[in-house]
């Protein structure tokens, strides 16, 4: 959503590494598909099964595998794109977008209605929107952009560069790193789920630990990550969460790991490095999900599982070969009764004789 | 919420097409169900097991189906209510309760501490409550109401006679038609969830498309619309979503289609017009629903599928027939084992012999 | 995140009807588990299974259950904690935790930029603050706090020593008891997902009743709570939510139940007194929960069902036992197979004789 920049061919293969067929000077500013995009646009082909409709793309600028030649006929008629051949096409026109559509940039200011606390530290470059509120001793680093509605409460520490969508919470005492992203109505510090029951009913165990959010993580929105019970939640390096996720108090999910939506994660669950997670998974407490598993949409983990490298589909979780199976067999089981049913017939005749 | 109008029997049966039978005379101003109605109320009756029921009720205005006759026993004493005849009593109902409860009536307003862009562009008759932030460029239609805290970004269309309840988000460059009612907290145009992987980590694809919600649609508290990669993510025209639904980037939904509450939609799915999906359902992506399929909820659909219309069940989803034969079989596993036990059995002792 | 106080374990043992050895005049101020305790600290064990950690803890006081005895010789060399014993320590700390740790504390204020309606009614002790706006006829009772961008409507009554966290929305007329806390974002009284369709689309069924929250209950972000259609939606005392629930219009749920993250709850449920369920749970309309049941997470319970007290797992929901029974079976299918197809291999060779 932010203005056009102008970028010559050229300019992008280099920035991508690539190798480039065609007219260097081109000049692109947007990023399209390969069936409606013009002169004016970049678009990319990474699947050999639309390299025939890349062949006739419009796109003043495709991105292309290696393995991707040019019909020199269509060429000649249409006056057709310049090439820029890469390992990774899609990777790299990820790289080109960055370069088309920075996020927005908003000049440094402090909106008259945002309200202040007098002793949180701001640097000087960043940016906060209407109505926002933040609290006492807070700290938040060069860079960071903060969009209306946002509350932050005291004793917050948030890193540069930093993007705040509108109507985040982050409750006391809760810690970002830098270049974090939060979408719209992000939750981070809310109380955890745990209570003591007597005969009077519930009492609150004490959840009066922190939240940990490391550098180059993306929160969807209304994303929820509660305060840890005693020591702290924490979300890795890089990691990837999409909208309306639940992350449980004293939960430790690790560097580069993504979450699809509506997944719910219990309270001290461990997800080590690397793994990917589908959406509307459940965990229940206390597992441990070990470095490189993938755990198939819709799962449900039993508490305190361990969970090993692999693919895992199902309630409970099994490994996705055993999951096809079971379903294969489920599906035969009327078969399967006929079956019994005609033993039984030749079992009576025999026994008959 | 809203305050009380009367109205006369004859002028509802008028409103709705019945055929009312009992003084037109009789003034009315609520609605009430029949157990509770007093004589200023209006209840009805649809289903014949609640016909008993409706005899005795001491509403002012009863609305039936044509099969309804009234016991005249009962109405000598009880000067009980008028009755409106109609083919389909739930829906005059509905009708009836448009004209008693109209949604809330804002006198045209911009409060005091919102935050207008200077370059936005607000039809006069539209109220806009506080704390409300308003970006660059953006046109609201007449008759719109814009309740507190809400966010608007840069460029947004919004059409006429909308409702924007509190606190909810709309990203730059997001379109909604005439109508549009956005409960508590809805979030529009979030970047959807692409990545590209490297060595490094993850580097977010380009969602840099739009979200275009058109006439009459109404999204429950906390759903989440994202933005188009490229292109755009669209709700047609009537459809009706509930509470904190996920509708990912390049979705397609049709006119008219009906999403409970819970459900996840994953990116580039296209539901046609007329479907109607359950609670807690999990699509994954590039499906396609053909119009009039009808999905139970905690279904889940594979990436890819096409679904037939027709209704649906189960993880992943088979015809409801199927589900209910699968689930018997299910249930019948333990009596199958001891079977083939018996068989087994049998079978040794015909050996033996 | 409050500030700290100190306590003599005298004091503490006191409050917990507690056995005390050690000295008493041992000051402590803060919570932590037991390895990570130091001197200023309140620690526990329950599980025997940690009796091993707790003799070696360096918590200035240790919460124990009455089978816990000291080891003398590491109490000689450590100059170790006083020890509390009692019945439930868990109980006992979370007791200790709230003397501790009281929730935060405002002093009474209506933030300038807060909007009040004119005809608001707000005890003198109230907190209110930044970007909030409350409606017209709306009450709330001393000791409350509402946090930055709480938006309330019109004539809402909240009783005293709520806590509101920022970004909740209260409809106009919903009712809260005493003692009521609301997560981030919670939303009350929002329409429920009703409607009856006609040839040109849906219309809304009406959706103007209320919402009642009795006294102690406490609701997680983005749980959104709808308005009844006719009557009352209602939360029962004691009860305690987690984040992104969703309670449907007309749920009826009872006192001192426990429902866990993201679980679903159609139209009409009533769940009665003390049940306990788990997250991702699913409920179709009109089902009965009757008092002491405790339904597992993921499950899926069907529309109109009487939910017995006991344990209830899967979708749809079967006893326990009856679930792992099933698991077990399902698991065997390929053997079950391979049996079939040995009986038939052993009849061929019958039949052949």
């Amino acid at each position: 959503m932010s203005d056009e920049k102008q970028f010559s061919v050229g300019e992008l293969a280099k920035h991508v590494d690539g190798e480039l067929f065609g007219s260097e000077a081109v000049l692109v500013s947007r990023l399209a598909d390969l069936e409606t995009a013009t002169e004016n646009d970049v678009a990319y082909v990474e699947d050999p099964k639309y390299f025939a409709t890349a062949q006739s793309t419009r796109a003043g600028c495709l991105i292309a595998p290696q393995s991707f030649t040019l019909d020199p006929t269509i060429d000649e008629e249409s006056k057709r794109s310049s090439v820029i051949r890469v390992p990774r096409p899609k990777l790299a026109f990820a790289k080109i977008a960055a370069l088309l559509h920075p996020p927005k940039q908003r000049e440094p200011e402090i909106h008259a209605s945002a309200v202040v606390a007098p002793s949180a530290n701001l640097a000087l470059t960043i940016y906060v929107g209407p109505h926002v509120a933040i609290g006492e001793h807070t700290q938040i680093g060069v860079g960071t952009r903060i969009e209306a509605g946002v509350v932050i409460g005291d004793n917050v520490v948030i890193g540069s560069d930093c993007i705040l969508h509108p109507n985040v919470t982050l409750y006391d005492g809760v810690t970002l790193g830098d270049r974090v992203v939060l979408h719209a109505g992000v939750s981070i510090g809310a109380d955890g789920f745990g209570y003591v029951r007597d005969d009077m009913g519930y009492h609150k165990f004490p959840q009066i630990g922190t939240v940990v959010i490391e550098d180059d993580v993306e929160l969807g929105a209304y994303t929820c990550v509660d305060r840890a019970a005693l020591g702290r939640t924490r979300i890795g390096r890089g990691t990837k969460i999409d909208n309306l996720v639940q992350v449980g108090h004293n939960v430790d999910i690790g560097e580069r790991v993504v979450i699809a939506s509506q997944t719910g994660i219990s309270g001290s669950v461990t997800i080590e490095d690397d793994c990917v997670i589908g959406g509307q998974v459940g965990f229940g407490d206390h597992i441990r999900v070990l470095s490189g598993a993938v755990i198939g949409s819709k799962a449900g983990v039993l508490p305190g599982k361990i969970v090993r490298p692999g693919v895992w589909w199902g309630v409970p979780i099994v490994p996705l070969d055993e999951y096809k199976r079971r379903n294969a067999h489920l599906g035969r089981l009327p078969q399967l009764r006929e079956e019994i049913k005609e033993l039984k017939r030749r079992l009576d005749e025999l026994e008959a004789k």
